[in-house]
C-alpha cells in the first residue's frame, strides 16, 4: 500500500485542529482537541498522538499516512521544536522537542514543524488565492501580527528557522505602544485584534466624539468592525488608521523581496471593506515608483480552519 | 580548450572596471574604461566590448572564457537590462537590453547581469568575510545605500529581478528627508555618504556648537570622517546617529529574513571605528529577543573594486 496521505495539525492556544488530507487537499476527516492547559508538554503530546491515531483509524488509512505536518506558534521548521510560546502553557517557558516526541507517540511516523503562519502561507499557496505564485508574503492578522514569506516557491526559514517576523519590525519608532514581545512600536501593536481595539479606546478617551462604541464594555476588533459596518465614524477611522501603518510597513517589505503579491489572512483581514482601501493607498504611497501599482493586495479566500490544517499539511508531502 | 576563466565587470558612473579572473579567484588581468558621458548605450556598449576583447587578448585566455558577469547600477538579472539609472546617462531614461548587446559585441560570450551591490554580496561570499555563509544581507554604503540580500546561498531577485531594495526602506516616517528617489524618509537618505555630510552641515546650521567642521567648504563625508579621527565632537555624533538610524533598520532586516550577518560595505563603512558600536547598539537594542547579540554586524574585508570585479565574474560561473 502507498503512502499517499499526511495529516495536517493546527495548534493553537485554545484548541488543536486535525485533518487527514488527500494529495488534491481534500480533507477526508477532521477533529479538534481543546486545550486542557497543562503545563506539561509531555502530556499534551501524548493527548495529541492518541487524536491522531483515532482519527487515522477513523478515516480507514491506517499504515498509508506519509507523514504529519504541524504549524504552532514558535514552531521551528529546522529544529523541530517550540519555544518559548506565550499562549501554549506547556512551550510557554521553555524549548520542547516536539516532533521527535510526537513521532515516537504516533508510531514513528515522521513529523514536520513550522510555525502557524507559515502553514498558512503553504495552505494558501497550495490551495488558495497565492496558487501558482513564487513570490508571495502571507500576514496574518489575528490576535498578533504573524508573517509567512515565500521566495521563490519555498517558505523562508533564514539561518536559524525564525524568519518572517514581520509583526515585529517597528511600525512607531517614537514613543510607540508597548508589544507583547517587550518591544515598542511593532506593527503588531497596532494591526492586530487586540491593536485595534486599542486604538478604539485610546481614541475615545481622548476625545468627545460621539460613538456607538462609547456603550461597549472592553471593546473588541470585532465590536469596532460591527460599529464601521453599521456607519459609525471613528470605527471608520481606526481602520483608516491601521490600514495606513499596515501599508507603511507593507512597502518596506516589498521592497525587501519584490514580491508578486501580500496575502492578508485572519480574523481582522474579515473587515476587507474598511482595511482594503487604506492599506493598499498607504502601500503604494510609500513604496519605490518600480512597484506602485504593480504588488497585488490579497485578501485569503480560506476557511481559517481549513487552510491551518491543509498548510499544514503540505509540510508533511516533504517528508 | 576548456571555457576556465571568466570577465567580471562593475559598471560605475564614473568608470567601469574589468577583470579577467580564473576558478579561485585571481584577476589575471585588469582594465579600466573611463565614462565618456554618452547618452547613447549602443556607443558605450562597443566601446566596453573592444575593452573586453583587448583584455581577454592580454591574458592570453581568448577563446577560454565561459561567460562575462556584469554589476550594474539598476541591472536586472532576470531581463539582463538596465533601466533608469540615475548615475549612467546612457541608461538614465529608458531601459538598454544590456546583456543581449554586449553578448553580440563580445563574439557571443554570454553574459550575466546583475546590480551593483548584488554583485558586491556574491564577492563577499565567495572570497570575503560572509565567505560559507548562506544567509547574510550586505549593506552597501556608498554615494547611496544599496543591498544584497542572500538567501540559502542564493541572491534573492524576488518576482521581477529588482528585490532587496533597503536603502529605500523608511528610517523616518514623519517630516523625514526627501531622497533621491522621490520619496522621504529613506534609509538612504540618512546612512550614505551624502546623508552623512547633510547631517553634520544640518547640526551646524541648528547650533553654535565648536566644531572643526565650520572651517570646510562643502562638507563631504570624508571630512566629517577625518573630524572624527581629530576628536571632534559633532563628528562623532554624526557618525552615532548614523549608526543609530542603520542599527534600527537593520534590526527590521533581521526579523525579515533571520540572517546569520550584516556586513557593511563601501565608501562609509571605512568609518567602522566610528560607525560599528552605534550601529551594534541600535540593531541589538531594536530587535527581537531572539536575535539579541546573536547576528554578527561585519565589515567587509575586500578592496572595492576587487570586490566589485569578483562578485559580478562570480556571476559568469552560472552562465
Amino acid at each position: 500500500m502507498g503512502k499517499d496521505f499526511v495529516v495536517g495539525i493546527d495548534i493553537g492556544g485554545q484548541s488543536s485542529k486535525l485533518g487527514v488530507v488527500d494529495a488534491r487537499g481534500v480533507v477526508l476527516a477532521q477533529s479538534v482537541v481543546k486545550a486542557n492547559n497543562s503545563p506539561d508538554a509531555d502530556v499534551i503530546i501524548k493527548e495529541l498522538a492518541e487524536a491522531v491515531l483515532k482519527l487515522v483509524a477513523q478515516s480507514g488509512k491506517h499504515g498509508q499516512i506519509r507523514g504529519i505536518g504541524v504549524g504552532a506558534p514558535n514552531g521551528n521548521y529546522y529544529t523541530g521544536t517550540i519555544a518559548f510560546a506565550p499562549n501554549l502553557p506547556w512551550a510557554a517557558h521553555g524549548s520542547v522537542e516536539f516532533s521527535k516526541k510526537l513521532s515516537e507517540a504516533c508510531a514513528g511516523i515522521p513529523v514536520a514543524l513550522t510555525n502557524d503562519a507559515n502553514a498558512a502561507a503553504m495552505g494558501e499557496m497550495t490551495y488558495g488565492v497565492a496558487k501558482g505564485m513564487k513570490d508571495f508574503i502571507m500576514i496574518t492578522l489575528g490576535t498578533g501580527v504573524g508573517s509567512g514569506i515565500v521566495i521563490g516557491g519555498q517558505v523562508l526559514y533564514g539561518s536559524d528557522g525564525f524568519a518572517g517576523e514581520l509583526g515585529h519590525t517597528c511600525a512607531v519608532r517614537h514613543n510607540g505602544r508597548l508589544c507583547g514581545c517587550g518591544k515598542t512600536g511593532c506593527l503588531e501593536a497596532y494591526c492586530s485584534a487586540i491593536g485595534v481595539a486599542r486604538t478604539a479606546r485610546e481614541w475615545l478617551d481622548m476625545s468627545e466624539e460621539p460613538s456607538a462604541l462609547r456603550e461597549v464594555q472592553n471593546i473588541t476588533s470585532k465590536d469596532v468592525y460591527e460599529a464601521a459596518k453599521e456607519g459609525d465614524k471613528l470605527a471608520k477611522r481606526v481602520f483608516d488608521y491601521t490600514g495606513r501603518i499596515l501599508g507603511e510597513k507593507l512597502a518596506d517589505f516589498i521592497e525587501f523581496s519584490a514580491p508578486e503579491a501580500i496575502v492578508l489572512f485572519g480574523g481582522l483581514a474579515r473587515a476587507k471593506e474598511f482595511l482594503y482601501e487604506p492599506t493598499l493607498k498607504a502601500m503604494n504611497d510609500n513604496v519605490l515608483p518600480l512597484w506602485r501599482d504593480k504588488v497585488k493586495l490579497l485578501f485569503s479566500s480560506l476557511k481559517e480552519s481549513d487552510a491551518a490544517i491543509l498548510g499544514a499539511s503540505a509540510l508533511a508531502w516533504e517528508l
